[in-house]
């Protein structure tokens, strides 16, 4: 401490907050970046973004208080949202959790903090979160993909996040797959309104979904009924009646792997990347995920990539959230 | 002309060369990057890049003579070569038509020019020439891709060229096509040693090559016979006979169109540009392809994006080439 510091003045903090279709988590951190408290609260889902931001700051409030400091002291806001943000208009899109109308939400933002705000996908603020911290630690050209309900892809390119000029991409789980013409000329696109094709095929919801057609449409698993026990299927059902050797369960996630190991080895050959960082449910829960698809890639891709677990888990979001708002006080980029 | 210029004194030029598999174009530029003069050469072939930077040198020496300046007064040389050109090791890769060893190549272009220098890939120096004087004039983000013999690409993201780790970014021939592993576990790949899974099928080798096999399996097109006179088919006779009604033909090329539909709508997912320039012979000699591919695309993508023809045609590689010079003259990014 020298010069005008004083130390009983509390440094200024930041909160990163990530905002999840269930949940919500609120950090709070130095300047520094170091996490000095964590909240996590189910989320408070409302069609209405201004109710929504009143409870978000509320909330935030109350955990600023509790850690003695205020909402007005802070030095920024950093949130990640589940749906393409779109800086320039300040709407959110494709957020089916939140399902808000095209309008700009920062006045909403704006009505509870005058501070700086940082506003992204939540899938680009978990590869904030893993640069800066995480498996991608300094590296400067990476893929961050989440496989978990559904399928999201960050672009960090040229120490930065790359967004494009509507703020959408890295959207993989739209990512057309080859057979798509046919299947869809064929009647039977089963594409779901909310998914892309991708997802539809590889996402924990694709693979529970492609699952339950195979035993809608006749075929019959013992393994995998017990396993569902008379519920609906889920990805977990999936994993658990393969590893018991379910061939229909083996043949769904064989389909996941190759076209998540196809969209890969594109982006690879696409981007050239350091790295490849893997997140999500299905990824965190399946131990054996990230191994099986780094040596898909590594059979069908010319260009040598590194594939790896993220590891800040439920904690990238936020932890990137913080950091985002670090880079906007140095005045970097994204 | 105020101060210490000397209007009698030659404005210092640039120049800007294009190395392909046959021909070499070089071209003079002033500063402002206005052609002043270009030659267009038989490109010396040579699997030495010794003697291969003698020529090219030498030539540039005698065209420089022919426009009253000299090599050493220029103000800069950039150079586009077929292959992924590696900025940190010196190394050009990938390059069939050079065939160069695996070494440092700039000593030899110092031996014969001492100032400024840039080495890039034909196609990034292709989108350069585009985004300067083109298709893609004063765009921020965009794709270009050509399509001729091979399939090559070049990404244009944030204001610059986007080149990967390893200077392979954009190589999107190599791109995995999803029935590969079918195919190949079948045994009967296909794939040409120097071409990628997408290149096999829709360059426009790989549309020759496609047509012949149909044509080998058996299947009979008189009309696509017709067109080759006995000769070995090419694309141009797969366009002509596809024309001409030929249902070989035509779905050769419809599978052509598919994949190189789904490659771009990923692409544009992956990307979200504003625009993709598409170049190449086969784009330049079919006046159907660039509407053709934006109609397939648009049916694939949920991301808009534009689908336009280049514009610079054979002469946007030099062009890029010395607009890549303007660039380092100016100290910004490729």
């Amino acid at each position: 401490m020298t010069g005008d510091a004083k130390p009983d003045t509390p440094t200024a903090w930041i909160a990163g907050i990530d905002v999840g279709g269930t949940k919500t988590l609120f950090c709070l951190a130095g300047v520094d970046g170091s996490i000095r408290g964590k909240r996590k609260l189910d989320t408070q889902l409302s069609r209405d973004p201004k109710s929504f931001m009143e409870w978000l700051f509320a909330e935030l409030g109350q955990f600023c208080q509790a850690h003695g400091t205020k909402l007005s002291k802070l030095a920024g806001v950093g949130i990640g949202l589940p749906g393409v943000m779109n800086e320039q208009t300040g709407i959110l899109s494709s957020a089916p959790a939140l399902d808000w109308p095209a309008e700009d939400i920062r006045p909403w933002i704006a009505h509870n903090y005058e501070g700086i705000v940082v506003l992204d996908n939540d899938v680009n603020m978990a590869a904030l979160g893993e640069q800066c911290k995480g498996a991608a630690a300094g590296c400067e050209h990476f893929i961050m993909i989440t496989v978990g309900t559904g399928i999201g892809g960050a672009l960090y390119l040229n120490g930065q996040l790359y967004k494009g000029v509507t703020f959408s991409a890295g959207e993989i789980g739209y990512f057309v797959i080859e057979m798509d013409r046919e299947t869809l000329s064929a009647g039977k696109s089963g594409v779901l309104e909310r998914f892309g094709a991708l997802e539809n095929h590889a996402s924990g919801t694709g693979i529970a979904l492609q699952a339950a057609r195979c035993m809608e449409d006749g075929e019959l698993c013992p393994v995998l009924s017990l396993q569902a026990a008379g519920g609906p299927v889920t990805a977990k059902h999936v994993f658990a009646a393969a590893a018991e050797g379910s061939q229909l369960a083996a043949r769904v996630l064989d389909r996941a792997y190759h076209l998540m190991a196809v969209a890969i080895a594109n982006l690879t050959i696409t981007l050239n990347p350091q790295l490849v960082v893997l997140g999500g449910g299905v990824v965190e829960k399946n131990a054996e995920y990230a191994g099986e698809l780094a040596e898909r890639v590594s059979a069908l891709s010319p260009v040598a990539v590194d594939i790896r677990k993220a590891a800040l888990g439920n904690e990238a979001g936020a932890t990137g959230a913080v950091e985002a708002i670090r880079r906007a006080l140095r005045g970097s980029g994204g």
